[in-house]
């Protein structure tokens, strides 16, 4: 007689950090050009070689000039000593003089105040200044930004655009990077069709592989694609070992429940190792920590919307981790709910949501249709997750915790 | 005598309307598979060529059987007369007994519910069923997700992962999407080097290419490097008129201010038009928008962190709307700030953020770091802006609207 019980769910507090402590981070690492960088992983701190702004340098197109030249009270005209577009080196600047600047060029020694030109009035040879003329304005100092050695960037970040331009800004035209984690997915089910082919009765499309291969690819990983697996053993078996030797990692879907169709519990156990946790989250719960051969593994449900929030919550923290990454956790921002929802007695749920502006202007978090585990065309309605917390009911106009997609994905 | 007014600032409403009224999709198209649609944009609504699920089938492992068999108020035992695993085609529930059945199977003719394995003991010929048993229970019915004809996903919609998902879910393998936007992008001014060079006394480096650049990757468009463009006006031209031969649309940062040092505005003009916009956003104000030979141009300041606001909040909607997405402006999200500013007399500021949580738990938006036009590195250290409102001021504990980095790269 087979029998389950119902106890033992981990919160997914737990299981996240059992999966975290699990996470060992690549050192393999590579240089690659800023050009190619977005997305990739620092491998060591960068600092700075030089100061940003590298001298003080004119925050405005106008004059450059001495305080005290212009310190009268009422307007002061001087004549044009020089001509300082940006790039140019300066001459001193003469005493009872003003330097014509431009945004970006370099202040000339001796200068200590510009002016903006919405305050002058100028021809070729001389500048009259405004009566209400303050001293050391629209000087950018050496150093504001950055000064020298300082640490721009810290291993671990994962690189944003601005992060590119920052670099730039510093003279740092190439980066060391972690390689690329390589993670091998799989899916199981004798009931799966690829799209494009017919569907024969009894069978679904396998929806999972291209989820599951889309958030990798968002990621930036690269990953080993073994397709469907059939459920055999000697199939399943075949390609957890190719996973195994060719990957970081090895994430499959489908194949890990009780159920005795399964045969990727029993292949893993036989070449690895395997946990078999009942996540306390809905939709998900049966999750699969394990290895093969060495190579970690990690075993998703089987329905989509499960194999969307299971990967997003769970997995890509793992796999961001084991990256280098360190910054692998979103933060929730906090949202009014425009629903309620009954007390969560087991399981923390992630509610497909939309946030919505009504005709007042405010925003609430709107429930984007059905929130079976079935489902993924609400996963693809919703902009984010309302998490509904275990033991916690939502009441209309609560606030309550918003992970957005777009913090998800990428 | 040269003088400039301060007043006819445009808002960043209005900027973004008469922009987005200019933008002009695509409509170019092509077939790409799931495996490459990431990020694309859909040419087509892609209707649904079947029914998901396309039979009733079971939402867990367990027993089908009829209702009428066990609803006896107690325990009830029957045999089992079928297995079936996910994939296979079942026979006609035979009267009085129960089909072993496992998640995702076909639920057979004649059976109204599926009593999931925890509520069951079971050897090789019989099941015995708990007394609670529910009609109806653990079947998901035909069509419960997608309709055959139904619209899943709509022309204009920017592909994320679940929507690969979506999609191979009802059999569609490959899609037709808008060829990618090219984009031309030149950065002006004679006081840039590339970063890895040595830096001479009066210069810079280069950060604003290395910024545009990530952010035309992120969002997933083709581009055109044109690297520098030297202060002449034959660089100029020649960099303009390559850029309108090559591309949907150029951007160029520097360039377009008052300055007599910038030829880009004179350039444009000579090649086509340009408008000159004053617009009511710090870091930020000049941005221009015209065509070069009927392409269209749009001219960014030549700030660090100008040039990231500019792009993010009026260039990017204006590319992915010519790009033929219909999801192009983000929704800000409320959250509470951490800091207090007076007054927004003359500009909407777009303020570096991060989003904190304090000792309490509580979410407080605080400020990253320096707010100047010339600093890059607080937009690093920021996961988004807070929108300072034009002619509001902002008070500890208000609710200011959130723009996540996240919604804005993507």
């Amino acid at each position: 007689m087979n029998c389950c019980d119902r106890s033992g769910l981990m919160t997914v507090e737990e299981a996240l950090e059992q999966l975290l402590a699990a996470a060992q981070p690549l050192s393999d690492t590579e240089t690659v050009s800023l050009m190619q960088a977005l997305g990739r992983v620092l491998a060591a701190d960068q600092e700075s070689p030089v100061d940003v702004p590298p001298a003080d340098n004119s925050a405005m197109d106008g004059f450059a000039l001495r305080f005290a030249d212009c310190n009268t009270g009422e307007e002061t005209t001087l004549p044009i000593s020089q001509r300082i577009p940006a790039g140019a080196v300066p001459e001193p600047l003469q005493p009872g003089s003003a330097a014509r600047i431009f945004t970006g060029a370099e202040v000339p020694p001796g200068a200590d105040t510009v002016v903006m030109q919405e305050q002058c009035r100028w021809d070729d040879a001389r500048v009259t200044l405004a009566a209400d003329i303050k001293s050391g304005t629209n000087i950018r100092p050496t150093g504001q930004d950055i000064h020298c050695g300082a640490t721009v960037l810290a291993r671990g970040r994962r690189l944003k655009p601005q992060d590119l331009g920052l670099l730039a800004s510093v003279g740092i035209a190439e980066v060391p990077v972690y390689r690329r984690l390589k993670v091998a997915l799989l899916c199981t089910g004798d009931e799966l069709v690829e799209p494009g082919e017919p569907l024969p009765p009894g069978h679904i499309y396998n929806s999972n592989r291209f989820t599951l291969m889309g958030q990798l690819q968002a990621l930036g990983f690269d990953y080993v694609d073994l397709g469907r697996v059939a459920d055999t053993p000697e199939a399943t078996e075949q390609a957890l070992r190719r996973a195994a030797a060719e990957a970081d990692c090895i994430i499959s879907s489908g194949g890990v429940s009780v159920g005795d169709e399964d045969h990727v519990k029993g292949c893993v156990e036989k070449l690895g190792s395997l946990d078999l946790w009942r996540m306390a989250i809905k939709p998900g719960k049966p999750l699969a920590f394990g290895q093969v051969q060495g190579t970690p593994f990690i075993g998703l449900p089987g329905n989509p919307a499960s194999v969307f929030v299971t990967f997003a919550i769970a997995a890509r923290p793992y796999l961001l981790k084991s990256q280098g990454a360190s910054d692998y956790l979103p933060t929730p921002i906090p949202v009014i709910a425009g629903f309620s929802r009954p007390h969560a007695a087991k399981r923390q749920e992630y509610l497909r949501a939309r946030l919505v502006q009504d005709a007042q202007g405010k925003v609430r978090a709107q429930l984007a249709g059905s929130q079976s585990s079935g489902v993924l065309s609400s996963v693809s309605q919703g902009n984010g997750f309302v998490v509904h917390r275990l033991g916690e009911s939502i009441d209309e106009g609560n606030a309550v915790p918003y992970l957005s997609f777009s913090d998800l994905l990428f």
